[in-house]
C-alpha cells in the first residue's frame, strides 16, 4: 500500500480540518459531556477499527478522547488511515 | 479523602508489585494476544470504573493497554486508586 501523496494529504487535511496531519501520523482530540460517552464513541471507534482491520493509538482522559492514526507498516499514511478518518468523523 | 500514609503506598507497591507507584499516580501496563482482548478489558475496567465514580487513564496501543490512576481533587493517591487497583487485578 503507497503512502498517500502531497496532494492527497492537503485533501484530507482540507476535508478533515479538525486532523492534525503532521509526518507519519493523523491525530485528533474529542471532548464528551462525561466518561460515559467518551467510552460509548470509544467502543464504537473499536467496532469500526476492527471491521477494518486498522487501529488508532487511543487515549482516554474521562471526557476527552486521542485518537492517533498511522500505517507502521508502511511508515507512514496511507488510504487505509484516510477511510478510517471518513468513518470516525461520520461518528461525530 | 486522605492520601494514602507511607506506610500505605508501601502495602500497595507490596501487593500488587506489577503497578508503578511514583509520586501521585499509579501505573500499570497490561498486555494482550490482540485488540479484541485489550478492548475486552478496556470495557471492564470501564463499567468498573463508572461504578466507583474514578477512572483511570487509559491508553490504547492494539494489544497492549496501559491504566493511570490518581486522585486529581486530592493531588495523589488515596484509597479510591488502593481499591481500584484491587478491583482491575481481580480481572488479570
Amino acid at each position: 500500500m503507497a503512502l498517500l501523496s502531497a496532494s492527497e494529504r492537503e485533501t484530507l487535511t482540507r476535508d478533515h480540518p479538525a486532523w492534525e496531519v503532521a509526518g507519519e501520523e493523523a491525530g485528533r482530540q474529542f471532548e464528551f459531556s462525561d466518561f460515559n460517552e467518551a467510552m460509548g464513541f470509544v467502543t464504537r471507534v473499536a467496532l469500526a477499527a476492527e471491521k477494518a482491520d486498522h487501529h488508532p493509538d487511543i487515549d482516554i482522559r474521562w471526557n476527552k478522547v486521542k485518537l492517533v492514526l498511522s500505517t507502521h507498516s508502511e511508515g507512514g499514511l496511507t488510504n487505509k488511515d484516510a477511510d478510517m478518518v471518513e468513518v470516525i468523523d461520520e461518528m461525530i
